[in-house]
């Protein structure tokens, strides 16, 4: 057990960023929510997973939505407490904790509000071990625990509670709800007892992130290179180095998708990337060849700050280096890719772990 | 305080489609669900407004969607009670009886289906005296009361429930959740007291639509004109008669919607009528005149035989009477217009009660 502070903050969201590839938010406006309600009920307690018991029941938080509306309509930190409020009333019995959800500038840190506001303690772990764009996509499907009863809450007061046969179901109807909504909703769902998530969950997310973002804090104090330190402690592998030429862009269906475009710089000039996504980085196709696909982990990184950049902020002429990391075992098995894997996206190709490919 | 048995089914779905004014469901099939639902269980007590205490919570059930989706997509009965449990669960008050919500043929009758398989009566009013498409369009709205908690179930076994901070949120969410469960689903809300039904509620629906039924059924056997029948026991006024010659039905944002166009006939030959329609019929107008417009009723009958014909049964060819009626002077107060008047359905024109058009 320790303390989540104000000095958590800064390198919780820029290393859950990382994380994040592309999707789960802005890391700054993650930050100043969590920053607030910390300011306001005081620090909150971070658990690791074999500090709960197996009995306790444990509630995530998250937002949902299309991030490029999350950056424009920004939750007050009352709508999550409401979904969270609306799924424990639900449940009838004592929430012992809630968690993250998935791993994302936004979504890490989001919880904290609920943690804060409800004098809860928060679990160091998370369902993803990075983001992904639909409810369905996590390790607690894998492992059968349903999404539901799940609560979609807004911030004019709307709250809606689902219970469907499947999570397939959830992500639909609350999908549909959150583009009502306005775009983007505030979520508590996927509850789960403590033995439960010491088998299914991905642990330790947050202080691993916390851990990515203190190396990028240092790299940048020492004059060392953040990306080629963030590469290390991932264990990942950099895929391209280049400049945004293109970049398309839409909300559709609740989501942000598109593609962009770079023409390779330094070692890899004459050579193209484009990298596909929906919310999350989906694929990164160099010079006709995919390099990297989900679940494996795609971080688009300022080459020179190691800044990651997430899907909603990329910008024509970014220059930025892209890293493939290997993903949570769990979404390697077949029941894993069947969730998540390239060909769930409609790319017509085989998984292939990043390692193999770049390594 | 009476019993409604199998043999009220005939008279009551026919009389309700009457009211029903183009939607609010098939009355063939409302009285298969509700026929079935008294064999197993039993006849339904059918109480009068004033038989109900002032205490006494009712909450109205329902089928939600597009009348084209329902004749293809008919509820098996248990959904609407898995909706009226849901609903029931979340207030954790005891129910004291159902009602209709709307009258339609299939509307009017399917809280038989939820009053038999419960165990409780069902009240004789309604929230229209009639059917209106959208969800906050019912007098519980022009009095304050909230739709919500409102749970929506389908076949599948997936309920959703929700809580709006208003009735116009609540038809914009369950619509899209009725268009994921694939256009049509079962509902129930707008739980109620006795002592603000006596005041809000249209009494004796469930009576008249039977006394309209018998009539109808009479004339047939007398070899009166049934359609003149209607009109007077219906207080309504012969706006039209003629042979539909074009029609435009298209199943879009979870509506039925579209256009009949008819040419006159006997005394109206050489004239011609357009109808507009959103799962109900919401305007007529005759050689470019509107002659009746919501919140009034327009009924569209078989020329021979009165059989009402809801939207999703007209055809190219048949020969119609069309009858406009006047609606429960709720819906002429500006209260009652802002809500159902012709501009909200986007008509530029002021509402005339069907009487001092064709009085």
């Amino acid at each position: 057990m320790r303390m989540l502070t104000e000095q958590n903050l800064d390198d919780l969201a820029i290393g859950a960023a990382v994380l994040g590839t592309g999707g789960g938010g802005d890391p700054y406006i993650g930050k100043l929510l969590a920053q607030s309600a910390i300011r306001q009920h005081g620090p909150v307690k971070l658990l690791s997973l074999d500090e709960i018991g197996d009995d306790d029941l444990i509630v995530p938080s998250a937002m949902m939505g299309a991030p490029t509306v999350m950056v424009e309509k920004i939750p007050n930190g009352k709508e999550i407490v409401a979904a969270f409020k609306a799924v424990s009333s639900y449940i009838k019995k004592p929430i012992a904790a809630t968690m993250s959800i998935e791993a994302g500038g936004l979504n890490s840190v989001m919880p904290i509000s609920v943690a804060a506001e409800m004098g809860l303690p928060m679990v160091d772990c998370d369902g993803m071990g990075r983001a992904f764009p639909e409810i369905q996509m996590v390790t607690h499907t894998i492992y059968g625990v349903s999404a539901t009863p799940m609560a979609i809450a807004d911030e004019k007061g709307n709250v809606a509670l689902i219970n469907t046969i499947d999570n397939r179901w959830t992500e639909r109807f609350s999908r549909s709800i959150t583009i009502d909504m306005g775009g983007s909703a505030l979520i508590a769902l996927y509850a789960a007892t403590g033995k439960q998530l010491k088998e299914l969950a991905v642990a330790n997310t947050i202080t691993f992130a916390e851990q990515i973002g203190r190396t990028v804090r240092q790299a940048r104090q020492t004059e060392t290179n953040p990306v080629e330190a963030i590469r290390r402690i991932t264990n990942g592998f950099l895929a391209f180095k280049g400049k945004v030429v293109d970049l398309q862009r839409r909300t559709v269906g609740g989501f942000a998708r598109g593609e962009a475009h770079l023409d390779g710089i330094d070692e890899y000039a004459g050579s193209k990337l484009e990298i596909n996504f929906q919310n999350e980085h989906l694929v990164a196709i160099r010079d006709g060849q995919y390099i990297v696909t989900v679940p494996d982990l795609i971080a688009v990184l300022d080459v020179d700050t190691g800044e990651p950049i997430t899907t909603e902020a990329m910008r024509y002429g970014f220059r930025v280096a892209v890293i493939g990391m290997p993903c949570d075992p769990r979404w390697r098995r077949p029941k894993g890719l069947e969730l998540v894997g390239p060909r769930y996206f409609g790319y017509d190709v085989d998984y292939v772990p990043v390692e193999q490919r770049l390594g």
